[in-house]
């Protein structure tokens, strides 16, 4: 499972804070933090209405300095992704572009000829589409397009776009349809998504989260956009790959419980 | 989601010291304790030596004072299982029969007239079988076995036998090609199982029933020999239903909530 760690948004209130304050080390911290329980990517937004382009380049080195792990530059602005990830020290993933407007030309011949990876959400110029088959139609387009440029679909990761399951009538049904399509058709594309969208205005959201991400991956998500220091969640990743048979006689969720991922907190 | 509920049994040493002293009021107050979460049924089981049915009927008596909910009788011994349902006030399930001995012998021509159900195990006289395909030999065998007796596949719990996953190298793919041709054959049937079997000696228990249970039910489980006071359970069965269509705008999630069942404890 790939782990993008979602805890450096400037839409969180204690993040925005620190981002106006210029708190360097409340940056350096969850950015640490977040490495440390092994997120694959740190996710860096800065969800300001002036100067972004400076503020992503003000996160971005203050993470490359608390950790090595790869970052992954997120705004939705291509513009200001493309101008920020030039701050990198190495290849992230750029969240994102999606059918809408001209993001994917953008970004696509940017990233071309790098190891750079994309995150694509399934929405266009009409806003999300309401059916699986629509949302379909929007990925084939991003794919189309992405092979003009030569993005090969492993730097890819489709976010089919998890919306909340309190105002749905048949569950998770649609976005499962998009995911193992998706998978079916792609065997090598990440599939991600924005986990805790799924739990918006219910109460006990980690459970529903977990759930969420469970079912998500047994239909083919691999990557997600979440908080790594939620235990929980950790665990039901861990716990999920074991039984989907990712994990030979479990190895890896002992080693993560033994590195207190998850489970009683050791400290 | 139908529910057994686990906690009355020998087997747990609390249990078996309170039945060794006769503990009328521990009894009594786990099985209310249960009946109060929504238990469907309350599982009784002795796991004494001697004196089996005598035990069971102490037991089942004792649950008939507490609580209204129904009993699961519960001994390998399906003679025992014949005797003891006597005691019960109202129509409930034996647990369990299986293609092993006459036990579908003994146990269907006393339910066959009757309201009760009954949960069969997809084992036989040569123990656990090691494939998938075995074991569905195994149902279809006590499928036709049911259908002499007219035990209509509503009143059957088929228990296709939960394994430990730390023992397995791929996963649970085996437990659920199983669940899944069973139910796509039968849509009224139950499948049930011991839900916390998967989880046998690794660390952090709950996390994996709860990803077990997610996942066996997205397969088709319906039913559960489980623990009903284990809250994080209960919330992953309340979300599991709401994902998977099963619970219109997370209705009986939210008011499972609201009852205490799971989430942060109010009481």
């Amino acid at each position: 499972m790939i782990i993008i760690g979602e805890k450096l948004n400037g839409s969180i209130p204690s993040c925005a804070k620190a981002i106006a304050e210029r708190d360097e080390a409340y940056i350096k911290d969850i950015a640490k933090r977040q490495a440390d329980v092994g997120a694959t990517y740190i996710d860096v937004c800065a969800s300001v209405k002036d100067n972004e382009v400076e503020v992503l380049k003000w996160m971005i080195e203050l993470v490359q300095e608390a950790c090595d792990t790869p970052i992954c530059v997120d705004s939705p602005d291509a513009r200001a992704c493309v101008e920020a990830m030039k701050y990198c020290k190495k290849p992230g993933v750029i969240n994102s572009v999606s059918g809408e407007g001209d993001k994917m030309d953008v970004v696509f011949p940017v990233i071309a000829d790098t190891k750079w990876e994309v995150v694509a959400l399934l929405s266009d110029d009409n806003g999300i589409p309401a059916t699986a088959a629509r949302r379909l139609e929007v990925f084939h387009k991003i794919m189309e397009k992405a092979k003009e440029y030569n993005i090969a679909p492993n730097r890819i990761h489709i976010d089919p776009l998890v919306e909340m399951l309190c105002t749905s009538e048949d569950g998770i049904a649609l976005v499962i349809e998009v995911i193992s399509k998706i998978r079916e058709e792609y065997p090598t594309i990440h599939i991600t998504g924005a986990i805790s969208n799924i739990s918006f205005n219910l109460p006990a959201r980690k459970i529903l989260n977990q759930c969420f991400c469970c079912l998500a991956m047994n239909a083919g998500l691999d990557s997600g956009v979440l908080d790594p220091l939620d235990r929980g969640l950790m665990g039901m990743i861990y716990a999920t790959e074991a039984m989907l048979g990712l994990d030979d006689f479990c190895m890896e969720y002992i080693s993560a419980y033994r590195d207190d991922i998850f489970g009683t907190q050791k400290k």
